[in-house]
């Protein structure tokens, strides 16, 4: 019993970089052999969105552009070739729409690193529309279970720090560090850790951000950065044996909390950093750097095995991601509040309104 | 038949920081239940010992010192404790003279960041006498074909690169970009790269360099960065699929060359930096970095079982290290040519002269 | 303040193989220069401490014998070459009383595969008495806050299946079959799972130890061998997508479960071999073996750094182990009931008593 | 300038497990959208096509068969979808003709688990005919400067070695022990194991086989197993300090081989297993197995990057392969042989005789 798909559908678009996006209908697109057709219940709005609309990264969009890549949806078709995957299973769309899965990168589990990969709501279209298109190998299985608004955010944004916390190599009962605890990235770092056996200090500032790390995200100490009078004293403190933390998870990178990292972090540890600012270096005093042996690592969005793990964990009920639900008509007052940096928590788009 | 052992010696002291040395008689020490008393034949002179004359790194010395910390010879006296070493065994004294054996990081194999290790001819008197004094447990052990003169340099040189090339991480088959090639270091880790079955791209300028790197020490390229146009597209030309080396080893850092390195490194690839330069700073661009996830880590010395195995590597005959002998008496004028920046390959201090 | 130390304690010695153990006074030793003296408090009793009064292992006991290996206590003496540890500070006296910390599997943190290794109540006296000896270098730090009569079982048993549960390279999420999952090592293994981020099933039989593992162990699902009708498929069904766990960990190892770890262990996954039950033998199908690439593989005591993790979890209040106390002059009771069969939980010595 | 493909061609058919194999024509294949059309030039006959004809193994066969998994030839079409590969590109076509991309297993770059592999001259058409359908993702990239008949052996037998090698773990410097190295699998894994940095013993009988391996594959000791008075003992006296080969690859596994390398393996080492023998086990003492912590481990054949890596390494002239060359209209003759067991070296067919 295939549902029917219309001809026509609600969309968000944008026709040129800086926008603005126009809510408007579009065509609905036919799934090729290897594609499924999702139709998108939810989809969650993230700054790199916003990225898109702006044409501030060093790499061109799409034009014009449906944008958005935390969506989640039913399957309502899909191509001959599509495996694994049935109509009126529960997916997601992600940030990797699709890769070749044939070059030396998609042969390593490297998918992301792909030269070829597909970027949804970025070099073709994503979730910001009723029903889109998605190669059938790389959607994201979703169990029945877990309600299609709630799991929207996690497809970026939760799958992206359980990567980093994968790739710091951290181990059971090691600690790690968290810089921008208190974010919306910071949040779901924070629980990801707890779940995956380590144990957290969360760095960020003010009562209220202390009192949400400490209480409700599970991490064992708190660093207020802003009045600390040594944050890596502060930090090597709050580890038992003061050596410092195994790993840092960096998730709100700028220059200065990057280089406290690469002090407070113990000799062996790792420094992984997962934010993409405009223009921002590493940078660690080289000297240092060798004689503690430290790594610094780069950490880019999760493969298809880490995005099947991160919803894994949220399925056992392990993770919780604060969210408000708008209509997809809605998205350039999203936008504005993010452009204003106003945004608590992240927004997701319900398709239907 | 323990050898009959002096109580006086000749050795190189220093008094003050800035030097001089001074070339005179000293008393011969003896060793404590876990100590050996080793009759050092000969030592290398590496640029950390004129680090500690000028004491121009952030740690001080012991004074008077007694610097060195390549030094071969051969043990004369044990302490009750001292296992697993007899009198008449060959051994070699390095950097690393002591540690606990009982901390964090000496549980895990890293003697080399025991927060109470022994440097050798920096925190306690090195191999620029003819009876130096060292920890048991961490003389290496040189099989008494290997002439003494000759592994003198790999007892830190030697040693180092190869232990930066196994945290590389690269595997047999791959390639890594050596970036100072055609120096004694640079040479050294050529050879170990060979013989770990890893392809080497040299880096280094002037063709006498070209010529060294590609026909005896078994690089398959050499980039002159000086000469070259675009360095970056020119060590990623130099591997087959035009992706770049999956690992560089950076034996003479400076800013320029490790900002480089991350920019032509494979995705997925790594960056070892190994020199120390006064001052330098390890830079990369946040975007790049993230997106390619390449991985940016200081390799200091090797442990003991980096020792063992480098020497075994050398015992095999698959690396050869280039050194001029003088006597100990003339540990000056080796400052003074290193000063100037005068010296090509080792020198080797006998102790007998 | 040293505390003052007797000249004669009371001890459990077997003067032959085959015991009987006789509760009698004998001299206190002095430590050696890396040695330290420990005043024991309580001592676990251990399988291994029948193994070695019965002889039916192949390999030598010491004679005569103070037994015992799971001893928590208080240093009240050091050598002068004891690094690290304090008087009064407190420790454990595990199975590993010391180990040369020189040859090539020391210098790779492998300390219980060193061919010199002393064993405690083994190859030396162990921690069946007041005062034991012990190199200081391997001595487990215990933090005050925990009591020394809870922290001896975990001393030997805890730390066992903590390393077991490492060297399965079980990650953060994937599942774990423990097979005697209701016994001692099988209740710790659980737990340290569970710390661990790792999901167990347990496997065992009778509704007590369901019971058990369900509730308070932690596990996710029971399988009862003895009423299951087929194991292999009942252990393969109660993970998610039916492909078996990612490791099993074999803690009452005999040729049955044995063989059928083997064919429900995932592919790829990792069975750990952690009994020593005498004249067992591992066995599993080529065939199958090959084309799942499945691993076996035999794990054993841990290091030092894997003991001081696994007292760590102690601490932080996530395991548990049932024991009652009988003074020391019981053993030979003890050993009756463990002959018998007829032990649940741990069995602790007061040495006082 | 599409190459003209016939509609009939020549091929090698059973009708029925048992054989015989028919010389006939048959009809050429189209490629789906995700395949290629291969004209094989040359096939490698591989002891699992024997098998295949004879349905000794638990696992069925398509029926009518064309068998062969070790083709080398050209793509002459492909599908809308093939990525990565071009009409003229050399491809080998190997046992994993395809897998479903998206399955737990192809995930984690495990392609040879995936329940849903398509497997050549087994569950699909193999390589003895001239144009044979493989899917794009899976055909094997070979270098022009290859030629097509040497290469066919390496793509089954050369990669099953190599991955092998791999899944051992044995680093650059270390000993392995090859067992049955004086065979068609024993040769190549001590070529490439050399190539790898890795040192080896050869373990097989007679002084020719002797004379091979100590001359023209690499291995630095060969010991008789038929005239070796205690095979345990002399493997563990090749090796420097007496402990032991890190790893031992069984190529020709029957049980006796195995129980000895589990005894002569060095404690923490690794005993890999490659054959397939029909009906044999693994066996190996608990007692020693543990306190060794050894590990016994399945390889089966490699993944995509293992094959394009194997193929490197023969493409820099590091690996040599005996083979002669007969047509495929011969294939009968050569099974004759292999059953009679009178095969030395790799026959490869010409698929235009």
């Amino acid at each position: 019993m295939a549902p029917s798909i219309p001809t026509e559908q609600w969309a968000q678009v944008i026709d040129k970089t800086g926008g603005p996006v126009q809510y408007r209908k579009i065509a609905v697109q036919q799934p090729g052999p290897d594609e499924v057709l999702v139709n998108i219940k939810f989809s969650g709005v993230c700054h790199t969105d916003l990225h898109a609309v702006n044409g501030d990264w060093p790499l061109d969009t799409k034009l014009p552009l449906v944008g958005g890549h935390e969506g989640a949806g039913v399957v309502v078709a899909k191509g001959d070739l599509a495996k694994g995957v049935e109509i009126g299973d529960h997916v997601g769309v992600k940030w990797l729409n699709g890769s070749c899965l044939a070059c030396d990168f998609c042969q390593q589990s490297d998918e992301p690193l792909c030269p070829h990969a597909l970027l949804s709501g970025y070099t073709v279209d994503g979730t910001f529309q009723e029903y889109c298109i998605a190669k059938a190998a790389h959607v994201a299985h979703i169990p029945k279970e877990i309600p299609l608004d709630e799991i929207a955010p996690v497809l970026c944004a939760g799958i992206t720090v359980y990567k980093g916390l994968k790739e710091s190599g951290a181990k059971p009962g090691q600690t790690v560090a968290i810089v921008g605890a208190g974010g919306g990235l910071g949040a779901l770092a924070q629980q990801y850790a707890k779940a995956m056996g380590l144990r957290c200090i969360a760095i960020d500032t003010g009562d209220a951000k202390r009192k949400l790390c400490l209480e409700q995200l599970g991490s064992e100490s708190f660093i207020d950065f802003a009045t600390s009078k040594n944050v890596v004293k502060d930090v090597q403190a709050a580890t038992a044996d003061g050596l410092g933390p195994h790993a840092v998870i960096l998730v709100a990178v700028n220059e200065k909390p990057f280089q406290q990292a690469a002090e407070y972090v113990r000799p062996r540890g790792t420094v992984i950093c997962i934010g993409l600012p405009a223009g921002a270096y590493l940078k660690a005093p080289v000297f240092e750097s060798v004689i503690k042996m430290i790594t610094i690592k780069g950490s880019y969005v999760g493969n298809r095995k880490d995005s099947a793990e991160a919803i894994e964990f949220y399925r056992r009920g392990v993770i919780k991601s604060p969210f408000q639900v708008v209509g997809l008509s809605q998205l350039q007052m999203v936008y504005d509040k993010m452009q204003a940096g106003e945004i608590a928590g992240r927004y997701v788009l319900d398709t239907s309104k």
